[in-house]
C-alpha cells in the first residue's frame, strides 16, 4: 500500500424528499446562491420549483443560469462568473448531473480566479479559493457529487481537459433516487459505464497489498452491475437506483483509489472522443475499456485474473489465466451489451480519419509534450492509436 | 435501504513518516496546541519527541497532558479542560489510541460547555461548538480518528457511556502503520475484535436492499480477519498493519452503515462489563459477540446465512441454514481463539455476581427507563442476562 491523503468532506443527504430540505440546508451557508441547472427537465419534472419554494421558505435568495450541455462548455462558464460577481453569489447550487456540477466548480474557482479560468485546467494552475458549491443530484454517473473535478470543453480549441483540487468538494450534495425515475434508458447505461470506470481507473493496479480497497472496489463494481440490470428492466425501481447512487459517490470520492496506483488510461483515451466528437462519456468508455483491457492484461495477468474471478464470476483452472481472463472482459462486454452500450467507435459515429490526432492529443505528443497515460501500462501514442484501433 | 445522511470530513494523512509533518499540517489551525496522550510508552518510542520537534519546527506552541489511562476517566477530562483554558489552546493533538482519542473529544466539548461536561454523556445534551482534534494514532481499533463518538468513564458512578456529534469529528488524522509495530501482541487481538464488532453492529441489520453496504461490510471484515492473523505472526508486517489501520477506520466513519437499520447491542452490553470490571473493551467483545449471535440468529436466518457463507468461507447446502450459521459462528469463534482473544465471562475475572446489575444497567432498567437495545433484536435486561450466562 502507498501512501496516501484521504479527504472527502461533502456531506451526503440521501433519500426520499431530501431535495426539499435544500433551504434549510443551505442556510447557515449562503444569503445568495447561483441555481445552475441544465435543459429544462428539472423545471418539467417539478424540481426546479420544489427547490426554488424550498429556498425562499428559508430566506435563501437566488439568481439563475440553466443551459448547461453534456461535455459542459466553457463559454458557459464564463457566463456564470460574470453573473456571480454580478449577483454577489457566495455559493452555487448545482442542480443536475456531472456537467452541471463541474461547470458549477469551474465558476466557483473563476469567481476568485484573476484571468481566464481556462488556464487552470490547460496549465494546471493551483486555485487558493472558490466559492462552496452544493448539489442536487439528477443522475448518478459522474461522481462529481462528491470529487473534488471538473472536466470542461473549451469548444473553440475542441478541447476536454480535467483539473482537481480539495477546494472543490461540494459542501453537500442531496441525492434523492425518486429523481433519477424519469431518466432515459440510454443515461442510465452511460451513467454505469462512466461509474465502473471510476472505480477500474483505480482497481488495475500494479500495488500490492490492497486486499482492503480490492475488496471495496469489487464490492462496488457488483453493487453497480447487479442493480444497473434491474434499473433497465424497470426504470422505477427505487432500491436499484438507490444502490446505483450511493455506489457511485463511492466509486468517486477517492476511497478506493487509497495508496493505490492509479491507471486513468480509459478516462484520457475517452476525453478526446468527447471533445472531437461530442460523444455521450459514458457510452465512449464502454467502447474503449474492454478494448484497453485486451491491449495491457499481457503485462498483468494476476490483476486480470482476480477482476474475471471476484468480479465476473469466472470459474475454471487457475492454470489457464488466459483462459479466464477472456471469459471476464467476454462478460464485461455481454453487460454492456445488455444495457444497451455501443461496443465500437464506428457506432458511435466515430471513422477512422481523426483517429491519430486524438491520440496524439491523449498523450500530449500533439502540443510537444509527450507524457504517456497510464498507471498500469504506460500508453504512448502509438499504444492509444492501436487501442482506438481495437475497437474500431 | 433507508434515508441517511453521511458525513465524514476527517482527513486521513496515512502511511511512512506521517506524523513527522504534524507541525506543517497544524499549523494553518492552531496557535497553540493541548499534546494529550496516555502512559510513557510515546516517549519510549521516540514518538513524542518527533512531534514535539515538529511543532517546535513550524512554530506551534504546546502543553501537555498525559496519563490517559484505557477506559478514559472522567477526572482527567476535567484535569484537561482547565488546562486547555489556562493555556488558551485552540486545538487538541491526541497521541495515541482510541482512549487519548475519546478523552480529547471530551475535553474538547467541555472547553465550551458550561456545567459538568458528564451531563453530556449521561443525558445526551447536544452541543453547539468543541475545539477542533487532530490525532496522531498509535493503535488501529476504536475507530475514533474518523467518527465523531466518544466514550468515557464515570470511575465514581461506575458508568461508561459514549456520545457522538458531527462536531467531534477530527480535523485530520496521521496513521503510520510502523508506530504500530511496537504493540503487544493482545492489543492487536482487541483492536481487531473491536474494529470487526464496528463492522457487525452495522451488517447485521433487518433493512433490505442493501447491496453495497452489504459489500462493503464483507470485504473490510475479511480484511481485518486476514491481517490480523498476518500481524499476529509478523509484528512488524507493514502491509498487515496497513490494511488494519485502514479498515479500522473504514469500519467506523459512517460509511458502511449508512441507509441501515444498526444494533449495537453487543458494544451496549460490553460497555457495562468494562464501566464494573475495566476489561479490555475488544477482550468483551470478543466473548459476548458469538453469545449474542447463539441468542438472535433464529430471527434472522437469512443474515446469519449471508455472514457465514460471504465472510467465513463457509459453504453447504441452503436448505441446511441451521448447520451453516452454526458453522459460521464457530470460524468465528475459531479466529478469536487464534489471535488468542477470550471465550468466556470468567477468562475476563467476571463473576456470576454481578451480571443482573450490569444486564439492568445496559438496558436503562437501573436507571427506571427502560429501553431495549439492539437493532436487529430487542433485548430486555432478561435478555442480556441470558447472553451474559451464555458465555459466562
Amino acid at each position: 500500500m502507498l501512501n496516501f491523503d484521504f479527504y472527502a468532506p461533502a456531506r451526503i443527504l440521501f433519500g426520499k424528499d431530501e431535495e426539499k430540505r435544500a433551504g434549510e440546508l443551505l442556510k447557515p451557508h449562503a444569503k445568495k446562491v447561483l441555481l445552475h441547472y441544465g435543459g429544462g427537465s428539472i423545471k418539467k419534472s417539478g424540481l426546479y420549483d420544489a427547490v426554488a419554494a424550498s429556498l425562499k421558505a428559508n430566506g435563501v435568495a437566488f439568481a439563475e443560469l440553466g443551459g448547461v450541455k453534456p461535455n459542459p462548455r466553457l463559454s458557459l462558464v464564463h457566463e456564470g462568473i460574470a453573473l456571480c460577481k454580478k449577483e454577489n453569489a457566495d455559493l452555487i447550487l448545482a442542480v443536475g448531473g456531472g456537467s452541471v456540477i463541474d461547470s458549477a466548480k469551474a465558476i466557483a474557482m473563476g469567481v476568485y480566479y484573476d484571468g481566464d479560468i481556462w488556464d487552470v485546467y490547460e496549465e494546471g494552475k493551483s486555485i487558493e479559493k472558490a466559492l462552496p458549491v452544493a448539489v442536487i443530484l439528477t443522475i448518478p454517473a459522474a461522481g462529481s457529487e462528491s470529487s473534488g473535478d471538473t472536466v470542461i470543453t473549451n469548444e473553440e480549441k475542441q478541447l476536454k481537459y480535467g483539473y482537481g483540487s480539495p477546494r472543490l468538494r461540494p459542501l453537500l450534495s442531496i441525492m434523492n433516487p425518486e429523481l433519477f425515475f424519469t431518466l432515459p434508458e440510454n443515461q442510465l447505461a452511460n451513467g454505469a459505464a462512466d461509474m465502473m470506470s471510476h472505480v477500474f481507473e483505480r482497481y488495475f493496479t500494479s500495488t500490492t497489498h490492497t486486499d482492503l480497497t480490492d475488496g471495496l472496489c469489487e464490492a462496488v463494481l457488483k453493487t453497480l452491475m447487479k442493480n444497473a440490470l434491474l434499473a433497465k428492466k424497470d426504470m422505477k425501481d427505487y432500491d436499484a437506483w438507490s444502490e446505483l447512487g450511493f455506489a457511485g459517490t463511492v466509486a468517486h470520492n477517492g476511497l478506493v483509489g487509497m495508496g493505490r496506483r492509479q491507471d486513468w488510461a480509459c478516462h484520457n483515451m475517452e476525453h478526446e472522443l468527447s471533445a472531437v466528437y461530442d460523444v455521450a462519456h459514458g457510452a465512449g468508455l464502454a467502447v474503449l475499456t474492454p478494448g484497453w483491457m485486451q491491449y495491457v492484461y499481457k503485462d498483468n495477468m494476476g490483476m486480470f485474473v482476480q477482476f474475471a474471478v471476484n468480479v465476473m464470476g469466472v470459474e475454471g483452472s487457475y492454470r489457464d489465466s488466459e483462459a479466464i481472463i477472456q471469459e471476464g472482459v467476454a462478460r464485461l462486454r455481454d453487460f454492456f451489451n445488455k444495457m444497451g452500450l455501443p461496443a465500437t467507435l464506428s457506432e458511435l459515429g466515430i471513422g477512422e480519419d481523426r483517429l491519430e490526432e486524438m491520440a496524439k492529443k491523449a498523450t500530449g505528443e500533439a502540443f510537444g509534450r509527450e507524457s504517456p497515460i497510464g498507471g498500469l501500462k504506460k500508453l504512448y501514442w502509438q499504444d492509444v492509436l492501436n487501442i482506438y484501433r481495437l475497437v474500431k
